[in-house]
């Protein structure tokens, strides 16, 4: 089976010729724009691997998992607009290339053109796939939501930013499994595995990439590290520390999170200490490893057997255990 | 048969009651806001009666119906914003109620709540259902992009303006009355008729809007008469008269569109003299006229008979001979 590095050539392929747009080309110019920004194409690559893993056909499962990238994609555009980002992957946003209106039709149109890749699959499949990829979608705004609301508060329960996350980035990766599942003719009961396992390990992948933006290596990490800290991000770390912590360590903690030196190395470092002696980064490295291994035991008890099972649990250990 | 306007009370009940909605609150308070401003509920009402007059199930129609609905109240949201509009219908708009993001974000789950409405009928249906859907869908986005070029041009060609106003408004009253046809379980020569009258219709319906915005009685036309030329819009009549004019007329009518006096009463009726001298006046009305008679055309040929034929002409005759 290839690893998920290995699918991405095909998927960017497919996304270079495989997808037909049209006139005015000013509404799909920003489209081939974004998409040829490059990214991991994780979520595709789950679906073709989870397809695979189950006997599916991947050439034929390549539209439903690319419908996911563009989503994807989409939801990039118009969130970059929602948070005033002037970059993405290096380069310029489309609503800073462009306008904001630009932005927000070209992205519109790239929500409905990722609806219209299913139209290949017969109907019962097409379906199976819609439902669940408008459910998918519906919950990716609603953590898009909580995610600005969250900004606005002072304090966030970690059970509600949990929902965050989940809805924000792990249905996600729940559904490009599930969909894996459903291309290959699972049965339900496998596809709800192929769910849950996605979804936890979603959760799990998100987390992980909270801790790593803090103490994470310079070296193999694909960001800034500290970047969530200058930024006065609430993570997990943040909203975990307030939880645990004294009032003077809960005082200190909310200033440096409401200033923004220009040097932020003292900031950075501070902060750290703060995760570090509140217990929060003892505290999330547990949650990470109880997601991850609840997403493997969900993969056993799933009835899924043999080489399927192996391919599917290879998936998760290179989503889980990279170095980058 | 109930009169388009009989179906609205009918509709605006399901759009109250009807869509299921959840949290996080802030995500679908601006839909329901935008929902509640009203409007004449044309397109989902089409599809009632279309489906009606071909032996269709009115109640089992009603989610494509709102369906359709709901994306002409997703697109108001963002064209709103595109326009920089403040005031939808008398009220503030949803982006100036709330802000940007919200305004991006609500709207996109609006486009995407839309798609589960379609989720209640078996695969066959849904799949037919949605695939009109998303192909309008698209092409509505295509002529919002076309407007938008079209305001940073000078001179656009008629044949130009004309798809930009077929796929900005047109489509979806062809897609309405096509979607009561598959509802009702047409053939797809009848959907097929169906769409092209309500196609024709639209793009007759449209011109008549242009048409009555300039030359329509204050008494009755539903907006102030002279807004387009007010606000300096690029409509059939101002494209035709350029078209049609000699040198002079040309200069004037470009420098009036090029200036936003604060009493416009002088240049309005200068831009309408010029609308009438022209010729582009009459044109239009002969246009108005020809694609009307192409609609009912197209019915009469389509093999549709009977009450059927006599429900189908009553729905065209209520919109295009309406009085307001």
């Amino acid at each position: 089976m290839k690893s998920l590095l290995q699918y991405k050539s095909t998927i960017d392929n497919f996304l270079e010729r495989g997808i037909q747009t049209g006139e005015p080309e000013g509404l799909y110019e920003p489209m081939h724009y974004i998409l040829g920004l490059g990214g991991k194409r994780l979520r595709p690559a789950l679906t073709l691997m989870a397809a695979e893993a189950l006997g599916g056909n991947v050439e034929d499962s390549m539209e439903a998992a690319v419908a996911l990238e563009l989503f994807h994609n989409f939801s990039l555009v118009h969130d970059d607009i929602m948070d005033n980002a002037p970059v993405r992957r290096g380069q310029v946003t489309v609503h800073e290339k462009w306008d904001l209106a630009t932005g927000i039709l070209s992205g519109d149109a790239m929500l409905i053109l990722s609806y219209q890749l299913f139209e290949k699959y017969e109907a019962g499949k097409f379906k199976s796939l819609v439902t669940l990829f408008s459910k998918t979608a519906r919950e990716v705004c609603e953590g898009q939501q909580y995610d600005m609301e969250f900004e606005q508060q002072d304090e966030v329960p970690i059970s509600l930013y949990l929902t965050m996350i989940a809805n924000k980035t792990a249905v996600l990766v729940g559904a490009a499994m599930k969909m894996g599942a459903i291309l290959a003719g699972a049965s339900t009961q496998v596809q709800e595995s192929c769910y849950n396992y996605g979804l936890n390990l979603g959760i799990a992948f998100q987390l992980q990439d909270d801790y790593l933006d803090a103490f994470g290596d310079p070296k193999s990490f694909g960001k800034q590290v500290g970047g969530d800290i200058i930024a006065n991000k609430k993570t997990y770390l943040y909203l975990k520390s307030l939880a645990l912590s004294d009032q003077e360590q809960r005082t200190e903690l909310q200033h440096l999170f409401s200033i923004k030196p220009g040097k932020s190395d003292a900031k950075v470092k501070a902060v750290k200490d703060i995760y570090l002696e509140s217990g929060a980064a003892d505290d999330i490295k547990r949650e990470i490893k109880s997601y991850t291994e609840k997403a493997f035991a969900q993969l056993e008890s799933s009835g899924i057997k043999g080489e399927s099972l192996q391919a599917l649990k290879a998936v998760g250990e290179e989503l889980m255990f990279r170095t980058v």
